[in-house]
This record gives structure tokens, sequence and C-alpha cells, in this order.
């Protein structure tokens, strides 16, 4: 890590290198963690490297003064989340932190909500840069591995499979209505602040699911994905549409649906399995703990259908473009 | 890639995924590239991955309005000069590109410059992202591949090692001089906008070198974490420092030589050999088509030595820390 001053380079030292070596060394797939030029990483024997990079700019993707330890955790868990809808198993991540400066207890903070992250989705840090800049920005590279060639992709869903998606959906989005009063945690907040990777049931669909992809920009934009890499359309059941009570109870039915099809940021998966391997799916998802629910089928007919009209136009009102 | 607006959206599909789509799909490593969560990667059988990120930001690390072609081949050749540290071969490399907005033309020059060094450096661009932020910030992250046990490191320096430098030194100090004037292009310039990676004498110094670093803080900087590292000493040769005519020409001996000691940015490799392994060093190096030079020699007591006091005085002024 560079361009740190001294005082700062101290406190990098103290806060991230000191603390995840220790992590990094018990981890078998780091040969090679912080400190050298780069690091040096084991994959399984058969396996592919599986890899992605997200930035997240103050006041662009995260409000300004966000929390440090809730930003860390939040950064690291989305970034994770790709991993997760690649069925891929962790094996370390790099942070790329640049900012104005760089306060002590902001470091601590921060650090102490990424230390905590990571050991809960057991992913080391292996490497990174401190750089000064006119704004908090972090970029994080989450590696992982996965066996070869049973990744799962946006492409390969076929007319007749079933759409699934874990957890719930639209609880992040109503956070967003909260996000800006200083208010205390509630369930909403909690979601967007906390979201949950799904890696555990992302791997056991492995050889399970026809496609998957992670819910980062909404439902109906991150299905539309699939359907369009794997050239089909789909209908959804909107009565299916898995949301939480704290959802129901605060929203209308009607907002509520909306937040549920177009919020970003629940993290959830949203996938494909063909009807054959519907059992099979049940067993491992209950084994991973998440519940999954079915909410349409995978069309030939391109396009999204099964929403009403009424709901087609509060979507179009919000902003959504139909396709 | 995400958060551009549609315009942009649709620039940079012309400018990055179309073009780079082809040349990932001609490589070998590249089993998805640019488009899913995730790209997934080929690594050859009982290699392990090698990776590094590195940040550069406008008016930090390079000039306001620097030529986006340029920018773009400077930054991607000092990223993969950390994989030829390492000896590893190139597999891919990911780009996050932060900017207030990006004009078509700018977009244009830059796809191009990272295109044509992706090209001759053969790394294909794997993935990234594109954010919207106050300044602009480019984060590149590496991947390479390195046989099982092999890669360079920088501890591993033993006393009676030689140390070498790949190259010549102090070029790119000496384009500072000219960075902020309307010049045209000069040799110094040339050097610091188009290093050129080691990655053909990084791999061949793969059983050779006892250890290694590219320079990028400067010979004493980077040499300091070798012996750092390796718990060691050097004896530097001064009047071997390998250093270009354009520089000695133009700076009087004891600035040249300061220029090559604590200037940064040439993007040589220094390494370390054991003195039975120096003829096959030097067939090594003929073969890479890289001149490299013995600069001294590992002692077992700590520090630098060899450094006259007129030079240690002349250093010191310019903030060089003696250690």
């Amino acid at each position: 890590m560079s361009d740190a001053s001294p005082g700062e380079f101290d406190l990098i030292q103290r806060f991230f290198k000191a603390r995840f070596a220790e992590f990094a060394a018990n981890s078998n797939s780091v040969d090679l963690g912080i400190g050298d030029d780069c690091a040096v990483l084991n994959l399984p024997t058969d396996h592919q490297l599986v890899t992605s990079v997200d930035s997240l700019n103050e006041s662009v993707h995260f409000p300004v003064n966000a929390h440090p330890a809730k930003l860390a955790r939040r950064a690291l868990a989305t970034a994770i989340s790709d991993l997760a809808a690649m069925g891929a198993s962790p094996l370390g991540f790099t942070l790329c932190l640049s900012a104005p400066q760089l306060s002590e207890s902001w470091l601590q903070d921060f650090s102490e909500g990424l230390f905590s992250a990571a050991e809960a989705f057991s992913i080391p840090l292996i490497g990174g840069d401190t750089t000064r800049g006119q704004q908090l920005s972090l970029s994080f590279q989450v590696l992982g591995s996965v066996a070869a060639g049973q990744a799962l992709r946006r492409v390969g869903a076929k007319p007749g499979d079933k759409i699934y998606v874990s957890g719930s959906l639209g609880d992040a989005r109503a956070a967003l209505d909260y996000l800006q009063e200083n208010t205390a945690d509630n369930h909403f907040l909690e979601r967007y602040w906390s979201p949950i990777p799904r890696l555990s049931l992302g791997k056991s669909l492995l050889g399970i699911a026809s496609s998957a992809i992670d819910i980062s920009d909404g439902l109906l934009a991150d299905l539309g994905h699939i359907l369009a890499a794997s050239g089909v359309g789909a209908k959804l059941d909107l009565a299916a549409l898995p949301m939480s009570s704290a959802l129901l109870e605060t929203y209308s039915r009607g907002d509520a649906e909306r937040y549920a099809l177009t919020g970003g940021d629940d993290y959830e998966l949203c996938f494909t399995v063909a009807p054959q391997k519907e059992i099979q799916l049940q067993q491992s998802a209950q084994q991973s703990g998440v519940t999954v629910t079915c909410i349409g089928e995978i069309d030939v007919e391109l396009g999204l259908h099964g929403l009403d009209k009424q709901q087609l136009e509060l979507l179009e009102s919000a902003g959504y473009e139909h396709f």
C-alpha cells in the first residue's frame, strides 16, 4: 500500500496488514499475501479462477459520512455477491482505498467492519493500494474458485425453466426511504447495510441451476440480463414475489411489489432451474439454509409477461423501461 | 460496467467490450470475459495465481489533462510490471475507471492506448467497472500465473548474492523535469510514458534469481524492500550504475547518479543472483533481449554501503532517508 504519509502508513500497517496477515496465513489458498509485488494464490486442482471488481464512490454509491464499519461490511458483501452468483468459493480479495485523508478513528472503524465481514465470509485480504484522492473511493476485487466448467452464468436459461429468487426482495429499496433521515436502525436499514452474499446457496446450485445472477440493480433489470444473454423471455407470477412482512406492513401492496421488482441492493440470487431438477433444488436450498421461491417461468416469447397494466404503469412512471 | 449514462454506456460498449471481446475469445486463459457477474480464467496445470492492484488518481499520480492514450499505456504497463517482478505470465486484467464525465474522444484515445498496450503485452481485458466520481481515477488489477512454488519474491537474498538491475535507471526521473513543460517528446518522456514491463526477463529469472522487485519508487527504496524482507544489507558499486547516454549528457554525474538511485517510475527489475548462477543469468538475459548489470553485492551487515559521503549528503538533501 502506497502514497500514505508516514503516520498513515503506520496506521494502515496496524489496521490492515498486521491483522490480516494472520488470517491470510491460516488460509490454504494464500501462499503469499500482503507485502510483495503481487499476492500468490493456490487454486484447488481442476478448478478455474473467478474474479470481479466493484467501485464505490462517496455520494454516488454511498452517503457522505457513511459509518465506516457499515460501509466496509456492505462493500465487501456486495462484491462477494458476484462470487455467489457464479457458484464460486472465495479465495481472497484486494482493496483500493482512495481518500483526501484518513483519520485513525475512521481507519479503526473501517478495518473493524472489513475484518469482521472478511471473517464471516471466510475471505482473506491479500493486497491493495491506498492513495490520496479528492473523494472517498473504494474498489474491491474478489477472487474465487469453481470446479472447471461448472460456473453459473447468465446464459443458459431455457423455455420451461422455472425462475427462482432467494430470500425476500424490496427491503433494501425501502431502506433508501430512511437512509437520509437520522433514523435508528430498522429492519430495512439492516438489510441495506448488511446484505448476505448467498455463497452457500450459490455453491449448492452448481449442476442444478441453468443460469444465475445476483440482484444488485433490481429483479427486473437483473432477470433482464439473464433473458438477454439466454435469448428467451419470462412470465412472472407477481403473487408469488417473496416480500418481508415488514415491507408488506409498511407499504401498500402496489408499492411493495414495485420495490421488489425494481429496487436494487438486495443481493439475493435470481436463477433458473429445469422442472426435473426442482426437487434437487429444494433439498440443496434447505441444506444451505436459504428460502427459495419460484416466481415464474422462462418463455420462448421474448420480453417480460405477467405484469398487469396498472403495475406496468406504476413501473414506467418510476422510470422502468419495458423491454 | 455500470453507472454510466445511456450514451456513455454505448461508448463503453463500443470502445471496450466489443473490441476486447474478440481479443479475450482468442486467449486460452479466458473462459468467460466481460459481461457476466465475474470473469472465469483457466490456469495452466500446476500453476499458481499471481495478482496485484494499482490505483492512479489524476493530479496525484499523473498530470491533469494527461494524454489519454499515453496514460492508458503507462498505467497498464506499470501494473503489469508487478507480474514481471514475480516472474509471472499475464492472464488478464480488469479496470475500474472513475471520472466526472467521459467524452467520446477521450474514451476513443484511452481505449486505443489501452488496447494497443494490452496487445503488446498479451494481456486481455476481462472485466471492470465504470463509475461517476469527482476526479479521473484508474485502478488496474492484473492477473498472471507462475509455476507452483517458483514465484520470485522480495525475501530470499543471501549474503554473497550479486545485485542486478535491468536496462538503465534515472530516465523516468529526468522526465519529471520536462513533464510540466509543453515539450515535444524526448527520450526521457518516452521512458516515462512508455515503460516496458520486463515480462520475458522476469520469467527467465525463475530458478535463477534469489529475490526480485520492480523499481517503481527508486532503486534505493525498492532494493531496501528486498534487504528488509531478506534480513540482509548491500554494498553498492556506484560506478557500475547503468545510465543512458542521454542522462549522462544532460545532467552532471552527481545528479545522474541521484536520479538513478532515487528516481522512481523506471520499472526496471532489481534482483539478486547467487554467484554460481551468474553464467546462467547472462544466458537467460541475452535470450530475453534485456541488458542486466551487476551493481553490487548482498552483505551480512545490515544497511546500504558503498555510497560516498558527498553522494549521501546529496541524497539526504533530496529527502532520502538513510537506513
